[in-house]
């Protein structure tokens, strides 16, 4: 399988530093890298290409899927943006700055808790102890049923959907 | 997203008690579908479809992908195969007579490692008591580095595939 990016994340506190660092190292900064940007900026969690690219539509021209699919995978090359693989859905991006989170995923209401990397530190502790295995839940999470999805179905086949979840 | 299948698992121990079943719930069991049964219980943990496809063909015509991956999809809406999503992988597809098993796989050189779920209900209890979250690595395994593929990585970027891994 495809690895992993590894370029290590470039360090940036707004638009204009990752342009700078993208031109100290070669790179050119265009006007749909910016808007792509400016979607990855205003999003608070990894979001999917489609909805970055309904915001790029938001300031002018809508930038097209792949157009958005390529800047993305050029700023993951250059250690500006991450992916995450959201169970079947498509893979969400993100900025490296906001770099380090790992996430639960609900295969029930496709519901994602974001979570700093020190809140599963005793489960990777448990899991190394048992297995010898250093888990990561940033690039692939961990994917089960939320406290309201799991609930539904915990006495039996009888799902009510009473905490308003979408099944 | 969607939805894993939640049909409930047949009960059989063989082909002859798969094709019975079949014919009880009004389903053929025709040549290609006795084929690809063959290639997963010959199988002693889940595969891709490519290798069922291969192993159709040890015993003369090989059947296409597409074929495959359509008796696949039927055979699990019947509840005799899941699948599992390993990392960046194609899904693998075994029986679900072995089924219940969940599974760790290494983002480093790929070794997927079966468990037992009793092995990972400990894990599964501490992210319940944290987060109240019902974890479960049956259709997402838990992704991250073996032991080996850790310890390379340990140390620093010096990354020497001592332990004979392909990187």
């Amino acid at each position: 399988m495809t690895r992993s990016v590894n370029t290590p994340p470039l360090q940036f506190r707004d638009i204009d530093e990752v342009a700078d660092a993208l031109r100290d190292a070669g790179g050119r900064f265009s006007a749909t890298r910016r808007l792509v940007l400016e979607a990855l900026f205003a999003a608070d969690a990894p979001i999917s290409a489609d909805r970055i690219a309904a915001a790029t539509g938001e300031g002018g021209a809508r930038l097209d899927a792949t157009t958005v699919y390529r800047i993305l995978e050029r700023l993951e090359e250059l250690g500006v943006v991450r992916h995450v693989h959201l169970g079947h859905g498509p893979g969400l991006y993100g900025l490296t700055r906001d770099g380090g989170r790992e996430y639960l995923v609900c295969d029930g209401c496709d519901s994602v808790t974001a979570l700093d990397p020190a809140q599963l530190d005793p489960v990777r502790a448990l899991v190394r102890e048992q297995f010898g295995f250093e888990a990561s839940f940033t690039h692939f999470p961990l994917v089960g049923r939320c406290a309201a999805c799991a609930g539904d179905h915990a006495p039996g086949p009888a799902a009510s959907a009473g905490h308003g979840h979408a099944h």
